[in-house]
């Protein structure tokens, strides 16, 4: 009786959702009555682990990266967003394509594999200001502005700037941070001796982390140790017991208000449940979806859920499985096993992996690992283990074949420190900055308006005998429009006199919206010329 | 008596600039009294005649390019645009950095080596619809797309949607038009093998050439003919004795009204002088600066030309040296070299390389050459002798190892279909229609506002029996805000009653400055609940 067949869609491109798709799509590819589709934002899997090499350039751009329609043949892979979930009439809404129009799918399993998302809530300018570190374009985006600063560093005398631009800040102190901090060290102390006018005493890596030590949660406390002197003799600060309050255009500020000045603040801290998550009647703890132990979420028998997302008890104590790329093939593998039993009412299998251990990388020819059997390794032997497991666990022989010959090719040549612009132009984007810090500088080229969305400035102008202080202005307002409208430099200087949130219209678009709404043009133009009257009254 | 040194600032990171600024660094590395300083937009030297590999992927993102600072050793470089030069002052600006604040440097001779620029004035829409073929970021960005229009094409049912995903135009049949084709249709045509629901016979690639023949001003008629028909065996069709006119969201417009559809439309066609060379009071011909011919711009001493930008007598007849790389290279060494003799104050040389001959590639395995002997080549050993020669001419062991090793890989594994989103949000952004084209769709999703700047438009309003007219609208006005108050569906179709300028702002910048300007939400509210009634009085 060949009926419809079962249409399973699976959320998320990470390990847990393409292991589960590839699993599925073997069967798939053998029966008829079985339909897989994959939702993902990119058309490519990344491989984490090795997604901070990206950034030192010991690999090529793409070399973590697979084509994930190459994963998972005889399934349907959409790239697309997950607008919507509905689980009562078991369909899903997708973004728009070229044309705007949502795209609706139905499902008769649904596997929820969505991971989590860098979360910088609560964080006030982490968003605005802060490079995440969870997919390739963060990194590609992270390595091009590394590149950038030395440059500007290299034509830069003003030493206050020079300090902005060499000091580099990660925040966290877990597998994530110590790597990236581990990986942006290497690669610009590397990088600098290819820079004539920058020293590399010049360079200041500082690593903030919450705990008492790095790693603390991951590793025992000899290789934490281990961990955290090799940071400091490879040049990494370490600020342990900080914390990140939040961040402006050009610093990072602690909690304890201490501020650090600098163009480049990586937060690898924040991540939580993927947003959509939130909008779904299933049962949850902190925002992860509870499953069982054969991957069906708590009380459904077709919506399952696997990796970051999920919770699922873990076999060896009474915790849950740990967010690892371990865990997740081998919860995508079971919860494939199970799909499959369901459909053929076969009895399921519980998830019983007990994970291998854990390792982490500390830059050039040095890592940390802790196997399962309580093995302790440090040092060029642990790097080697981590490079040889990682090689190993690659998916498919050509990424194999290019990751050897980028590490091969790593040793011989010098770093590529080529720029990568894409032209994204900034357009209009929101601000923060703390107390007391200036967001325009007289004298300046006007190169946007900004709206004050909370917050307050004063604006001061520099006088022969110091400077003044000519106006205040709140929530609502707007300045910086003179340099606009009159192509000349900022006429004061506005500086923040509590935090304040800042709409930022760059020149171009503001001449594009005034000239195409005149009356909008028209406003500024009339406030702008009462205000010239009111700074001179001052 | 060793007094300043002289500073040498160069202008442009092409040929020209990068082995001008290479020859004098040589010197500037033995002698204290010259100073040179190279100005490009990118740090990066991009070999241009391998860049339209970059799209098909035969070698990797980075294999075209070389970071700068490794060519010029011993010479300073700014990553900056130019933004004026003062030839009587003798000083250039420099577009800001980090700080926008402009930076001012003054020289003793200025090279001028900008090159030409994309140029798609007087072709409305292709600045905003086409896609320029110049530089790195202009391949990958190409790239990316035909990934983008290949998954899009894999998961739409709409035939008409398919269609215009999967045509793609080239315009232009120089050299650049017919390799960007070539490329195009060989990636295109191998791609859609990965992708399920895409037949190959869907795919349809066009090349659009103004004249009787591709490459009828490159090469011999032969040659030129032997080209058109390996692109026809491969599946290009050829539209001559065409013309490109405009372009809109959805298709390529033809001078003589015919309209093809499509989501793909390269352009290679029209390069101008860079247009800072228009401020520049020098002598010029067609926008081109007219140089001597050793290298010195008419009339002066101390301003030089080379490459692209410049008419450089040709030693050969009474024409000017061709713009290619070749003659690129053999003018920055002559320039060096007069340069140097110049400040030595040693007789000068003039420029006499002839050319040694011009190739351009076919796709896979096929290349067309014709030597200075008149020696003519086509076929795979025309190819063997492009790869061989441009491979030899690639600056670097280092570059030539990474292209040899990706050629060698490229043989080996599939095609690595990576579509790399950079995240670049669009902002506002300007449109062009054609008449008779639809802007916003009754039904599809509110993604943005438009304001008119010039044309005309009508709404229509799709009913049981029929179509109505329920409004027209002009410069000035603007429509799809319903859509974005109201957040529904498009209430009504809105189409071009003529060619049509539109300002798009996209919902989140929309949501963005009406939540921050009130006065100009209210004004959008007030004409929206107006258009609203009108609407329904219709």
């Amino acid at each position: 009786m060949p009926g419809k067949p079962q249409r399973v869609i699976i959320l998320g491109g990470g390990f847990a959702g393409v292991y589960a798709a590839s699993y599925l799509a073997r069967h798939a590819r053998r029966r008829a009555d079985l339909e897989v589709i994959l939702v993902n934002r990119e058309n490519y899997f990344v491989f984490q682990p090795l997604l901070p090499e990206v950034v030192s350039g010991n690999i090529g751009i793409l070399d973590t990266v697979s084509p994930i329609h190459r994963l998972i043949r005889g399934a349907q892979l959409y790239v697309r967003d997950v607008q919507s979930i509905d689980l009562v009439l078991k369909t899903i809404a997708l973004s728009p394509g070229f044309q705007p129009r949502e795209t609706i799918l139905s499902y008769d399993h649904l596997v929820l594999a969505l991971g989590t998302v860098t979360d910088f809530r609560g964080s006030p300018g982490l968003f605005e200001h802060a490079f995440p570190f969870k997919n390739l374009a963060d990194a590609l985006r992270l390595r091009n502005h590394l590149i950038h600063v030395l440059e500007e560093a290299n034509i830069t005398d003003d030493p206050q700037h020079r300090r902005e631009l060499l000091t580099f800040v990660v925040a966290g102190g877990g597998f994530s941070g110590v790597e990236v901090a581990a990986e942006v060290n290497d690669f610009v102390r590397h990088a600098c001796r290819h820079y004539r006018h920058i020293l590399p005493s010049e360079v200041q890596v500082t690593l903030i982390h919450s705990g008492e030590r790095v790693l603390e949660r991951e590793l025992s406390v000899r290789l934490g140790e281990y961990a955290q002197r090799i940071l400091k003799r490879r040049g990494v600060e370490l600020l342990l017991k900080s914390r990140l309050h939040s961040a402006s255009p050009g610093c990072a500020v602690l909690t304890d208000g201490r501020r650090i000045a600098t163009k480049t603040l990586v937060s690898t801290v924040p991540s939580s449940p993927h947003p959509l998550l939130e909008t779904l009647d299933l049962p949850k703890q902190r925002g992860r979806i509870l499953a069982t132990a054969s991957l069906l979420v708590e009380g459904s028998d077709h919506v399952w859920a696997a990796g970051d997302c999920a919770l699922i008890p873990s076999p060896s104590d009474d915790q849950f499985a740990p967010p690892t790329a371990q865990h997740a093939v081998r919860e995508a593998k079971t919860l494939a096993h199970n799909l499959v039993a369901t459909i053929d009412r076969q009895p399921l299998r519980s998830f019983d992996f007990t994970g291998l251990g854990k390792m982490g990388a500390l830059g050039s020819r040095c890592a940390v690992a802790e196997l399962a059997g309580g093995f302790k390794l440090s040092g060029i032997l642990a790097w080697f283990m981590w490079r040889s497991v990682y090689w190993w666990k690659l998916p498919g022989l050509d990424r194999k074949l290019r990751v050897g010959i980028s590490w091969a090719l790593d040793l011989l040549l010098p770093p590529d420190l080529v720029q990568l612009k894409m032209g994204a132009s900034k357009g209009i984007s929101q601000m923060y900055y703390p107390s007391g810090e200036e967001v325009i500088h007289q004298g300046d080229l006007g190169d946007a308006l900004y709206i004050i969305l909370s917050g307050a400035v004063e604006v001061v102008v520099a006088r022969p005998g110091g400077e003044e202080i000519v106006g205040r202005m709140g929530a609502g307002e707007f300045f910086g429009e003179l340099a606009l409208l009159r192509q000349c430099p900022r006429t004061a200087s506005v500086r923040c006199t509590e935090p304040t949130t800042l709409l930022a219209i760059p020149k171009s678009d503001f001449q594009a919206l005034a000239t195409s709404l005149p009356q909008l043009g028209q406003d500024v133009q009339r406030i702008a010329s009462t205000r010239r009257i009111d700074t001179r009254q001052n």
